[in-house]
């Protein structure tokens, strides 16, 4: 048989970037990091300008990062909160971040979801999400987001997940426009 | 920094499962592959009752298959066809099984997707989807399948991706009643 197996790691960077140590008290504060992460993958071309993280959401403690990596691990499932669920899960070795005993979890993105994320966000166990930028600010650079409708949305409400939007939005969508001016690959199926 | 980092490989098993130099000619053939995988994993107790393979369409080439492994993983995005995907795209170094000179591929799987899925679908680059079991079997054994509507499916065939459903539907259902016997876990988020 053919031997398959991959590894999935962080860019360098992100030793020099993230404070592991600090917390992420406002929303704003856990905004700016999502979006740090987003513009230090376009700035060291390791990856479309999506960022996220996932934080503890009553002490504002850093569990992970993620940022899009489809290209530099050839891994179409690698979009930032995807990155940013497995990592958080791996570094508690759970398969979910609503496990007993754990704190209220919260996802941040520096742009809404997919319809691939969207899904996962499900099976995350994280009880908040916070979003940049807006679908539209992503689709006008042409990434496309898939099948995602107000129906999805009230769909993880209905099961307890607070959704908030356009944190940061401008500020999200800044690095959107950076991505564009560098003529970044955009990598769809 | 916490040094956060993981690898995703196969259960020991699927060597001595899987023919990898066989074609799998007809529908029926690649399902049948796809439900073997999906009962092999509920026999060895590796993972949920989930399994999926990427064949070359006109060829009928096996390129990977996959398993669910959220449990043996402790990571939520690990679904049978994630997995598939994943594994797909290691081996071909590439983050799209529709890049220029490739042949185009298929996903088989053992149960209709659920909505992370269904979205990776689209970024995976596969032409064509055949699908075992129906959403309502899954959802029957308590497996939430989330926001997947029929315009969801109506999205992915605008996009020239081409569904069946239904194929081996009680074979594959029959996985899931077998998983069910043996009390194996429900693990939604």
């Amino acid at each position: 048989m053919p031997h398959i197996a991959l590894s999935i790691d962080y860019p360098a960077w992100v030793d020099g970037l993230v404070d592991w140590d600090r917390v992420y008290v406002t929303d704003e504060e856990r905004m700016r990091l999502a979006i740090a992460v987003s513009r230090a993958n376009v700035e060291h071309a390791t990856g479309g300008p999506f960022g996220a993280a996932i934080v503890e959401s009553e002490t504002g403690r850093l569990v992970a990062v993620g940022m899009n990596s489809v290209v530099r691990l050839h891994n179409c499932t690698l979009h930032g909160e995807m990155m940013a669920f497995m990592m958080a899960q791996q570094r508690l070795r759970s398969f979910t971040l609503a496990g007993p005993g754990m704190p209220a979890h919260e996802l941040v993105t520096s742009c809404e979801p997919c319809a691939m994320c969207l899904g996962a966000i499900l099976w995350s166990g994280v009880r908040r999400v916070l979003c940049g930028a807006a679908r539209g600010d992503a689709t006008h650079l042409r990434f496309e987001e898939g099948p995602v409708f107000p129906e999805s949305y009230a769909y993880l409400e209905d099961r307890g997940i607070s959704i908030v939007h356009n944190v940061l939005r401008e500020e999200a969508r800044a690095v959107l426009e950076l991505y564009r001016a560098r003529s970044g690959p955009v990598y769809n199926g």
